[in-house]
């Protein structure tokens, strides 16, 4: 498999230029559930500041957000920094795992997230792939017969993104215990914690190990992907190298978006979560419920925002998926951008209120 | 040379806590004197959009900044990349000259900005360093002396921080015709283009040439170093490397602080540029005639915010630059930390309307 850039905004530039006259977009991680009211108070009570607060906040971000987030996962303060997003936070991550001289191959599933294979390939580390089961489960074995001495970092995204699973705590436990068995760094990256549908969402900081880093953003949790704030929660004996590349990539992460974050996690009520949280489950009820009336196979999420579809003689290939945007006018990721393993399928985003006409749309098409 | 993370955070700290009732900060390259209303009001703007003008931006930056920053550089839009601050175009630009293939070697010059070799030794790079004329003058038959077929980069700063030199037009147009000669690619990095005082700063940009790509940020133009929005131009054939490269270290920049800025670019009259430029002007005047005072050597800058000057037996280490902020209480960063030719030197900042106070307090110091 070869990764060089991740399909998302291509697919989205596809979609806003068809001549379908009204695409429903279901490409991007985007959340259309709109933002707690904290967010923008935040940039409004920011932007009158000026002066000395529109300069550098200290590189591993404001104490303040740094205490809110480490009050609100129980880690020390000093493990948290603040990042330019998930994306940056795994970055480090998986940057730090290659950097230790202790391997250099990056396990992680297929179908996969594709970031990860292209960070990996950037950060001058090798890819290994473990396939996952049809329900998006993990078998740790599978991961100890691709893991060795070259193993720097097994890499997992839980709830996972293309697959809905939600790894369960033997899982997670497992993985760190291979992670210590080869000194490796799992990097658990748990951005979609808000959206588990299971009520049994485990985080790896559950396990207090010096060979986890795990990365979270607030991107998803409060309908902000734009803004750019991530963390990443970091053992004591690898926080200074992973401040000094936070430090050396992108001297600090954007003050307004820390400040409009830290203000909405004072002040939103957690009432929003778990709307946002029911809407999407009601969404993939009805979006499965036209996928059966279509005769497709599909994944039910247990957690975060996306169904993988499978529908007859249709392999999820770009070709494909650009034909389903111009004729069902219906915006989804080829399931070959995962992985191999993904090649028959597509990927819907339930990030629009549209969910049940565009199932129908899918179902109109493939009749 | 070892670096591992850039002493400004900690000087800064370490100014912070200090005894001394009421330090002078002149370590920082935070500008004191006050953004463009256009920033506040975009930001304020941006702040009511909510939804989808929260969600990523395009990966390479919002369409509308592009464009505006092409036609101000005369490049296409195409090579413009929007990144998280300047620091992060060079992470990419050096990056780029790395991936290629074509040595491993940055040359830099020394004195140096600390983040060049940081970077370098992060992205598996070997440093080179040539060093400057007692004015800060980069003579290109030394950089000469110094490249060969391993050099993939070379890094220059102008209006050079330290040394406050704007490098002439012939000395860039050389450093292009090195890079051209040795398959490298120039890295220019010109923050400080809006702080030139000798109205002769030239651009790379200047020469067309595939083997230079030039860096900028909108954080010393409009005093906004917290908003981490800056900008690369390169060349068509490395352009779509060093968006993949951006796109996977940190998906995306800030959309909050992109639109402030496009916001600023629009409505901000060109006095307001003029006048920070004058008001520095008349600072290193006064900084300058308060060290001629105090019997201290100096450098004059033709550009950019800083003075470099040295004390009778006083070498710019980290101990007396943290003994300068407890007893004399102005804070400068220590010479050593830009190279070994500046171990004798303190720099000084001068981003303070106090900058004559300090002076008095050096000369009292020192008396």
């Amino acid at each position: 498999m070869e990764y060089q850039e991740p399909l998302f905004f291509q697919l989205m530039q596809y979609a806003s230029r068809s001549d379908h006259p009204d695409v429903i977009d279901m490409v991007s991680g985007n959340p259309d559930w709109g933002s707690p009211d904290g967010i923008g108070e935040g940039l409004h009570e920011y932007a009158d500041f000026g002066g000395e607060r529109f300069q550098y906040p200290p590189s591993e971000g404001l104490r303040d957000l740094r205490e809110e987030v480490a009050e609100r996962r129980n880690v020390p303060v000093e493990q948290v920094i603040i990042t330019n997003g998930g994306g940056m936070a795994n970055t480090l991550g998986m940057g730090r795992a290659l950097e230790r001289g202790s391997g250099d191959e990056v396990v992680m599933t297929d179908p996969v997230y594709p970031y990860y294979p292209g960070k990996t390939t950037m950060l001058g580390g090798e890819q290994r792939f473990v396939p996952v089961g049809a329900d998006g489960s993990l078998d740790p074995d599978d991961v100890r017969d691709v893991a060795s001495e070259d193993t720097a970092c097994i890499v997992v995204n839980t709830p996972n993104n293309p697959t809905g699973k939600v790894y369960s705590e033997e899982t997670l436990g497992e993985l760190v215990a291979i992670a210590e068995e080869y000194d490796a760094i799992l990097v658990s990256d748990e951005v979609y914690d808000h959206f588990d549908f299971t009520g049994e969402f485990t985080s790896a900081l559950e396990f207090d190990s010096e060979h986890r880093i795990v990365t979270n953003s607030f991107s998803k949790t409060f309908a902000i992907t734009g803004f750019r704030v991530g963390y990443a929660v970091v053992p004591d004996p690898h926080v200074d190298a992973v401040r000094a590349r936070n430090m050396l990539t992108n001297v600090a992460t954007t003050r307004p978006g820390q400040y409009a974050v830290l203000h909405a996690l004072q002040t939103t009520d957690p009432a929003y979560y778990e709307a946002n949280r029911e809407e999407l489950r009601e969404r993939v009820d009805t979006f499965t419920d036209a996928l059966d009336a279509a005769d497709a196979e599909y994944t039910r999420p247990e957690g975060a925002f996306y169904v993988m579809a499978k529908f007859p003689d249709f392999p999820g290939t770009l070709e494909n998926v650009y034909d389903l945007v111009d004729e069902a006018g219906v915006a989804g990721m080829p399931g070959n951008g995962f992985g191999d393993s993904a090649d028959e399928w597509v990927r819907f985003a339930l990030v629009t209120p549209r969910v049940e006409e565009a199932a129908d749309r899918l179902a109109d098409y493939f009749a």
